[in-house]
């Protein structure tokens, strides 16, 4: 029946995935809802024999659901690491310091001082040092969440700003220096890889662990981007990019169970080595890491909600206290440093709720330190709770502080009663009319009157971008949010467009007189979304309203990957113009 | 050492896979011999200390080990299915169910017999019931192997022809006979699923194996192409349409053991099922066919080694034998088959030998048997040497027979030595002399004869296509292979291109006289791979042959892709266009 959990625990973590994702909170909060609803803390109750039938705690079966998670957790942090922009940190180096070692200090050694001081209130196992215990609870208060922190920086428009990349930055910085500090207290341990640990001393471990990730981010990342063309020259494609990678991460990763560290430390250097290279390809990175992301890490944080007792193990008092402490030390340490390096109060206070995020950083490093018996499991329920808590939160403050908005995507402004499948007028005029109808009453609006307005803007200029697209667009007064028409005309619509051929799709844009930023994105949107030689066909062959949104949403994800290469290589192609063509020579 | 182990695999299958590729032999062969290298046939006598440490034979590792291996083969069929094109069967469904027929009865018949009455000669277990036995010969006999088939019409380009069709719908369909009736076999053992089975009786498994096909083939068919557009359009992209074809394939796995048969039947079904919608699109299938035919497949063939010494039980009588019967029994029933609906003499004799590929399905049938104690070890390394010789012979016997050659690819002709990284010539005639220098010397030609004839063909008419690039050509006699001699201009080449633009990639191509076919195939590859608005800053970019030859082959993938695409919904197009737009309506 293992594969009737694992596809039950995709399922779930899928669905209360997007659950979260309607609500505008990260998809992992959802992923772990599912792994408690089907766990000990609800199913386990209800029906205590499904339960175990579907999700054995031992035997055959649990074992080998152990090993596949733990085989998910190593690639997952592949793909984290692949996501490391070791450019970024150095461009935004001082600000991006700064921040990280305030943001780091002041949270550790308020950590370290509480759990020193009071380690049952913070549920330290009886059989646990103390010494240790205390600088667990440290990193964990001093950690951050690269993945969800650049996903927070996205949704706000804010990650290619420069504060964007000072968070990044300090946040990329953050997570070298604690999964190193990590490492090096789980390896101090010596109870690491199973059957595998404690033949090496303390010192070596730290050591070795030193050593293994300065070779990996000089000598290594040298290496790997002078061998990655010659692996995509030589070896079959994609193949040979694909199985290379896969099987360095886990080298990586047994190379770090040799040291005596988490084997999730190897695959984590691995990935911010190779990723870093511009040879490796966007395509062959989207296969990694939609396959990874969506297959290995929802089953991995799903199954962590099988772990414990959710209700059962909430402390509210713990939960409090370790909730305070995350929040102050990392918040005002961010702040602290970011003012230091001469950014504006606001700008400071956004950097801090930012680098506050926890996410899935927190959660492994709680998930290690339960199974290796080093914190109980009402302060693993603690850590995953200010996990959830500090990432839900990062975004809304941020916005609230630097009073930002979402950036406006096309896909979230379509509705079926904006879209008419077949247009049955042959002019500009006519088609906007028929749109105006069906999109004008959606806002109270007179149908006449957007109409005309629209008419007018087409008049001074087609809107026809050619390639069978036109996007006749107008600002009024009064609009709370966008309003977007679609319509698809299988005849064709004459639109004057610069190649002079019928238009097949019209999108019309109504945003509010109030807000210029709207309509340009918007009109960036479309444009990037329906330009390609292909769309044209796509979208005739479209038969319904949610095939539409199937297209729009595929051609996005296209075109948002095409950015992204073409982005790779103009900076290359920058860097070569830069050395005037001076090293190129034949052969 | 669960991470070293796999990591050890994926490596060594991935290098002996490049290595039969290079002899134009299947991936499959070079990754089953870096199991048995790796595992008791070689490492194991050499070393059995670090075989045993590395690949455990039992314990906690291996039963890990195990269930990773079983998740592999459940997506790798997955995979499988999902390359079935039910429209073909459609299409070509008289000639292809002929050859099905007939190239099923005759192996199927003399497998059985041969296997009844000499049970011993074919290694029956002891305690293996003889009709069980016999059966399954007689089915492993008669399978296919639909992915080495079609990929060696690929190479020899017969994919497309009506040769290729009718030897791909009997494939499929072979395919799908062959896997229920072996479903139904391990269902009358009653010991399909470990810890499970047994709680239907026999007739219950066929009645049960049959109606989830039949249900999967209609009712899941027409489901899946209607929900598919729903997944995309309401739920996050792609990870919404990833997460639940994986899970689905999982939740066809668990219904398949809990009906008695194995597992991966139901992944099969489930992707033939959702592989048939167009609405599954092009970079979706590519995410999910890459990952998992670079990851697990290879992980899952070469583990195959690893299960059994392969010299210890080579048993060349019984290879003879078994040899002999798959040959014989299905060349010609083929063959047979293929007559009798009409077919020419060597048309017939191609599907014959086509047909007869048994690759990874007769491996996977081997495998099972092997686990549920049906055959001996000698009798499985029997299969896995017909499966690979019937494999290996294929593509040559096709050739020969038909006087067929493999289609001329690009990326296949380039050399380092007529590469030019930096031209110096800033006009057509200049930089043809340029590349005509290093190239002629590579067959021996007078340089000057070469550009002469070169120029001649350039001045008939440009050879500029836009996008910056151009591909001087020219037939010249006696030539045994085209020569391709290939440019990069960062200043810019005066080509009078149709766009005006300077050109930056000249490709220039020397072919024989003799042989139109190749001039056209190499100029429609170039095309294919260089044509794109993102190719030119590409090129640029590149900084050494090596870096060439990678982007060449990414952008030859790319180009694939968006072609399978661009079929899928031409298709998709023309049949709405037949319907008359009569069902189409608003929202």
């Amino acid at each position: 029946m293992i594969f009737l959990s694992l596809g039950l625990l995709l399922l779930g973590a899928r669905l209360f995935g997007e659950l979260a994702k309607r609500f505008h909170q990260p998809a992992i909060l959802g992923e772990l809802l599912a792994g408690i609803l089907l766990g000990p803390t609800v199913l386990g109750h209800l029906a205590p024999a499904t339960s175990q039938f579907i999700f054995p705690l031992s035997g055959h079966q649990a074992e080998v659901f152990k090993g596949i998670t733990s085989l998910a957790v190593v690639l997952f942090l592949l793909v984290v690491g692949m996501g490391v922009d070791l450019a970024a940190i150095r461009r935004q180096s001082r600000s991006g310091l700064a921040v990280s070692a305030s943001g780091m200090l002041i949270p550790f050694g308020l950590g370290f001082l509480v759990a020193w001081y009071w380690p049952e209130l913070l549920g330290m196992s009886g059989g646990a040092d103390r010494q240790t215990f205390a600088l667990f609870i440290a990193t964990a208060m001093a950690i951050s969440a690269l993945p969800v922190i650049a996903k927070t920086l996205m949704d706000i428009n804010l990650f290619s700003t420069d504060l964007g990349m000072v968070v990044i930055s300090a946040a990329i910085f953050n997570d070298l220096v604690g999964w190193i500090i990590f490492a090096i207290i789980i390896g101090m341990m010596g109870i690491a890889a199973p059957g595998e640990g404690g033949h090496h001393s303390q010192w070596e471990v730290v050591l070795l662990a030193l050593s293994f990730a300065a070779a990996m981010l000089t000598i290594g990342r040298w290496l790997l981007h002078r061998v990655l063309p010659w692996i995509q020259a030589h070896l079959s494609w994609p193949g040979g990019v694909l199985s290379f990678t896969l099987a360095l991460s886990l080298f990586g990763a047994a190379l770090s169970e040799w040291i005596g560290l988490h084997a999730i430390f190897g695959s984590f250097l691995v990935g911010v080595a190779i990723g870093d290279s511009h040879h490796l390809r966007e395509r062959t990175r989207a296969v990694i890491e939609q396959f990874i992301s969506f297959f290995f890490a929802p089953l991995f944080f799903a199954s962590i909600g099988l772990r414990v007792d959710f209700i059962a193990n909430f402390d509210p008092v713990m939960v409090a206290v370790l909730l305070v402490l995350a929040c102050a030390g990392k918040i005002l340490g961010c702040t602290l440093g970011a003012r230091l390096s001469g950014m504006g109060a606001s700008e400071s206070w956004a950097v801090g709720w930012g680098m506050n995020s926890r996410g899935a950083m927190e959660i492994l490093l709680g998930t290690i330190a339960l199974s290796v018996d080093l914190i109980n499991a009402r302060t693993f329920v603690g850590l995953v709770v200010i996990a959830l808590a500090t990432s839900m939160m990062a975004g809304p403050m941020m916005q609230r502080v630097l009073r930002r908005k979402r950036t406006r995507r096309l896909v979230d402004h379509l509705s079926a009663k904006g879209f008419i499948l077949e247009l049955s007028g042959t002019t500009a005029t006519e088609v906007i009319r028929e749109l105006a109808a069906v999109v004008a009453p959606q806002a109270g609006l007179e149908t006449a009157a957007v109409a005309e307005a629209v008419v007018e803007r087409e008049r001074s200029m087609s809107t026809a971008f050619g390639k069978h697209l036109a996007v006749p667009h107008a600002r009024l007064p009064g609009l709370q949010a966008p309003l977007v028409g679609i319509g698809i005309s299988p005849r064709g619509v004459a639109f004057a467009a610069p190649d002079g051929e019928p238009v097949h799709l019209v999108v019309m844009l109504l945003t509010s007189t109030e807000d210029n930023g709207d309509q340009i994105a918007l009109l960036a949107d479309v444009a990037a979304i329906f330009k390609g030689d292909e769309a044209g066909a796509q979208v005739l062959a479209v038969r319904s309203f949610t095939e539409f949104l199937a297209l729009a949403k595929a051609l996005g994800g296209a075109a948002d990957q095409a950015r992204a290469e073409r982005e790779r290589h103009t900076t290359v192609i920058a860097k070569a113009g830069a050395r005037a063509g001076s090293d190129r020579g034949s052969g």
